[in-house]
């Protein structure tokens, strides 16, 4: 069964709401609980979770320890992903040293640069290597997911360089819309974007306030 | 007017293209241009210019500083907004050393922690402040943007304090659902989510290519 992708954007959230539930020692929850833990609409939460196929009991709800397992096996969280990080600027060294992303199977074994006098030199527990031994590492260690954190204007190159040594999920931090094949899966998480929609929805936050002008409801909510 | 965020949003990719563009000593870009550069529909990139006003020549395109010009104009990112970062973790050092934000109008002024061991001690320019000398900072300077990089159980005490302080834009990268009142906008970039789609979108494309099994485009599109 397809689970949409807006429900998978969900999922964790879900989790942190089931694991904080769980660790205060309650076995079930209700979807309208996790509906205003998250600020989401009850019918909204009860469509995810029919997804999952779990059935809630009457007045108690959905057993917690179910939700989480299914969850976790859903997303893959169960298993272990080894990905590698390309690019060893602020982004790069923060991404690899950043210690959060094992609870989702994540886990960045290298960093790879290009610049000579990075390499050999440390990030965290990882030893930069030079980005012309890539090849062999992701064929060796059988990589399947890459972190791109390097300058925009290197960033096209470095993906068509992964795509080539068998990379099919890349995760991309430069500002650079990329192309990748059909079959490579592309995430981007853009700041630029982000910090767009947040000034823009702010400066109409200050307007609404300021001549209380009553505002297209549709345009800030979407 | 205003303009839809779904718009807002492809706006940071054409002013990519577009710099990208003038640079090339180019003056016009035609719709066609936008849209092959950055894999959009051309009826969507049509759509979106239409929302500036801005009218092509035929046969010629738009004018390129025009459109610069106006989506800059839009999107604020020609006034420069002072911000703080809150929680002086690996995140909050590489997005206080980022050099990429001041493109964009975003100036990080300040880090703040409550951690006595980091306090007076450098993030890139900045001295880590404590967060008890946050209120008058934010009165002083007028601060109106703040980024909470603290860990996720910390995430909500400090949007409160934020909020009670005056701030109106908060960009949240905790792993945290964070809630505030109507009148504050919140923006969120959440590495669980983003992985959580990449894992599962991933999935899906190795079974595809292992079993030759068609998959529901619809949801892997999404």
């Amino acid at each position: 069964m397809s689970i949409p992708i807006p429900t998978v954007k969900r999922f964790p959230s879900y989790l942190r709401i089931l694991h904080q539930e769980r660790d205060s020692g309650r076995k079930y929850i209700s979807a309208t609980k996790l509906a205003e833990e998250l600020s989401l609409k009850p019918i909204q939460v009860r469509k995810d979770i029919a997804c999952t196929g779990i059935e809630g009991k009457p007045k108690i709800g959905f057993d917690i320890d179910e939700l989480i397992h299914y969850i976790v096996h859903v997303l893959g969280w169960d298993n272990t992903t080894d990905a590698l990080i390309v690019g060893a600027g602020n982004l790069g060294a923060a991404i690899a040293r950043y210690d959060g992303f094992e609870a989702y199977g994540l886990k960045i074994v290298a960093v790879f640069d290009k610049d000579p006098r990075k390499i050999g030199s440390m990030i965290g527990p990882f030893t930069i290597l030079p980005i012309d031994r890539i090849n062999s590492f992701i064929a060796e260690r059988r990589i399947s997911i890459a972190v791109i954190t390097v300058p925009a204007n290197q960033a096209q190159a470095v993906c068509d360089l992964l795509v080539k040594c068998g990379i099919r999920g890349i995760w991309n931090f430069a500002p650079k819309d990329l192309k990748v094949p059909d079959n490579v899966v592309l995430q981007r998480t853009d700041l630029a974007t982000s910090f767009a929609v947040l000034s823009v929805k702010l400066g109409r936050k200050i307007s609404e306030s300021d001549d209380d002008e009553s505002i297209d409801e549709d345009f800030i909510s979407l």
